[in-house]
């Protein structure tokens, strides 16, 4: 008896069992969480309160009255599967599991985690976690995070969808994200993903219009389902994006995903390969997974092979060289007519080849007609724009004048080093083309663009 | 005729040839910069002005009726070796030429460079560039940087020195360094380098208690000045360290490297084999140069092989453990005495190996007497201390408690991603230890300390 994940996913109403007016208790975080964003009913069941915050409070799931759609369940994992029994046997369709210490702690925690199993085959109840920080959605309001709002800020809605086996690494996304204001479609955080795992997402946010890109950490696919990965992934990438960061590709970083979340980290070589097949893009670090993040909320899906690296630092432009060729990307001379027509802004002694120099000594307002002309020429499928605003004729107005001159057709990234001074015109900058401290954060975050 | 370097780092009086009082000019910044922390003599040469300031401006240097150690040259190239000579016949012992348009530019150029060795070999005259920002010296205050302090704020006095053969990159080392209250010995951007090259640098930093490691950006030596260079290196890094950033590894750098300053970059392969004879730490990239930076000013010369992963956050533990292996550190597990410890401290479903997961449910007090008890066992040359404060126990009281359990003994560095909430927390805690925001960052930036 399998079941669509609606009521995860679009509830109308959810009962939160563990829910507590007492600050710092995790039911008091998740109740929070739903009174500021989410529009259904809501029904508390803790048994040793009548009402919290003036809502009726239940002794058990079962007591509720009304349809439950979703169950949060965040109490120690000893008492779960009674639990979502009840809540299963009263007919709730979805459960978001909190709770920690299931099979990730040895023997014990492998039994509970049988019986979870078992309930979700008896009655067909969908399950995100056990051991994870569940959902956050601000489509649908649902926000299991539990950590204060106030500690972690949610990001706005938006085309990305974040799937994080690790509760701190979704939530750290989460703050980054936020920080950044990245939207995103959703973030879910299944830990040890009794039932719901990444194959069922994927095929959920195919037919998902808010979901343009789907960016994995993943520590291991669950034993048999990695044939239907690569397949559906597939079919996925044809239209829309995947990125995968691979937790467990070392041996000792293999021991430690199984204390983590009971997963199998496999033999990385293996993911490595059939990630490939799948069309997924693989992000090597977290470094890179941020990058990928940013540059993709800008540019979306976009093929960059030819690359232009505009600058007027010279080291820079070396060293965004040396990195750009290591990375794979295409570095050809300007063609004869764009050369020329440069050569007449820029000073006499500057270098107008790839790397283009203008040297220090190229005004703000050289360096900008520069740059208008060759995007006006589309000779590149993407520019490293490299800018030292501290040089004297550079003003704080130089993000305004940029966006006059920017068509959006052509990728660029900013590198602008520094700090008071920089800050302004980072900021600014940021709100039209991604900006990064150094040339090699820059050329990192542009693999995802990268043609393979 | 080899004259020491004194007149260029220990000057008592300075001529400014291009000194200007119009903002934005060059020479009016550079003239400024000397006003502001210069404690010799200032003489500002250029036949527009009479006086500048309210100092008297000469025509020339010679016009000068006293002594001057040290000129620095900031008019148009073809101007330059007029200057020199003039200064040189006057006996200035010194000069710093800021002025572009020399052998990075071509045949005109060369000849012009050319003059300027010739100059220097029938006088003796010791010179600093051209091509760069020159020197910047918290200790002597000469200071050639031509970028206003309120747009990049000089680094304090420190023990470490800088050298920089691109003039931008010295110019966002330096910015990059006062952000972080790093001091330094010295900063210098020679760029061609027609005189003092790396290896007059070194043998002079040799006896300078004011340096503890030099940190060199570099294109490529001089001919000839390879064996000296790696020898000189050899003997240097027994007692301090040396980094070297090298740029033109690729191809298309090396061609880039020699329209920046006219250096031939060489063999990638080569130098990579000199640096390691030598003794000296290689960064890889920028970033890695910044953060072997950021690592050194809080620790000095150390020697880490037995990492410890310690974190709340399992996920970012998996991440953490993958990197550290491929970037060759050993993680061996606690020993028993220390397990059991530590046991007693942390949640029953804490992992008690290497990485060290405390989990999100240890609260803030657990995290630090577990922290306290692994820095007193000893057992590891270094720890990494993964921490999500945003979680509900943790404070911003965390980096005042960690300052009682530091004894300094380990080195110690922190990964804490996160915006609001945590910048509090970051900022207070990297005034004791280095502060990343994420796991491979702090790797990489422990990679200086790594047994080699």
């Amino acid at each position: 008896m399998e079941l669509d994940l609606e009521p995860i996913f679009s509830p109308s109403s959810v009962a939160i069992v563990g829910a507590s007016p007492k600050r710092e208790k995790v039911g008091n975080v998740i109740l929070e969480n739903f009174l500021r964003r989410f529009r259904g009913k809501i029904y508390p069941v803790n048994p040793k309160y009548d009402n919290i915050y003036g809502l009726k409070c239940y002794k058990k799931v079962s007591d509720i009255p009304e349809d439950v759609d979703l169950v949060v369940i965040a109490i120690p994992a000893r008492f779960v599967p009674d639990v979502l029994e009840d809540a299963a046997k009263k007919g709730v369709k979805g459960a978001i599991i909190i709770s920690s210490g299931f099979s990730e702690v040895g023997e014990e925690g492998r039994k509970l985690e049988n019986k979870l199993r078992e309930i979700r085959e008896k009655y067909g109840i969908r399950i995100i976690g056990p051991n994870g920080m569940g959902i956050y959605d601000p489509y649908s309001g649902v926000d299991t995070f539990f950590v204060y709002d106030d500690r972690v800020r949610r990001p706005p809605k938006g085309n990305i969808a974040i799937i994080s086996q690790s509760g701190a690494t979704a939530l750290a996304l989460m703050e980054w994200l936020s920080e950044r204001g990245i939207g995103v479609s959703k973030i879910i955080s299944f830990g040890n993903k009794v039932d719901v795992d990444e194959v069922d997402l994927l095929e959920e946010f195919m037919a998902d219009p808010t979901v343009d890109a789907v960016f994995i950490y993943l520590e291991g696919l669950k034993e048999g389902r990695g044939y239907k990965f690569v397949k559906l992934s597939k079919e996925f990438t044809k239209t829309k994006t995947i990125v995968v960061l691979k937790a467990g590709k070392s041996k000792k970083g293999q021991e430690a995903v199984a204390s983590h979340t009971a997963s199998m980290a496999g033999d990385y070589e293996v993911y490595k390969f059939a990630l490939k097949q799948a069309g997924i893009i693989e992000a090597e670090t977290i470094d890179d997974f941020l990058k990928y993040l940013q540059v993709f909320s800008y540019f979306g899906k976009r093929r960059v092979k030819k690359l232009l690296i505009y600058t007027n630092g010279g080291g820079f432009g070396v060293l965004s060289t040396d990195y750009a060729s290591r990375e794979g990307f295409d570095l050809p001379p300007l063609s004869p007519a764009l050369r020329s027509v440069i050569e007449e802004i820029l000073p006499d002694f500057a270098s107008i080849k790839n790397p283009l120099d203008t040297t220090a000594s190229a005004p703000e307002d050289s360096y900008l007609k520069g740059l208008k002309r060759v995007l006006e020429f589309q000779e590149y499928d993407a520019i490293l724009s490299i800018l030292l605003p501290q040089l004297p004729s550079y003003t704080e107005d130089f993000p305004r004048k940029f966006a006059e001159i920017y068509d959006g057709k052509t990728p660029i990234v900013f590198v602008i080093y520094g700090g008071e001074f920089s800050r302004k015109i980072k900021e600014e900058l940021s709100k039209i083309v991604p900006v990064f401290d150094t040339p090699e954060e820059a050329i990192r975050a542009l693999k995802i663009l990268k043609v393979r």
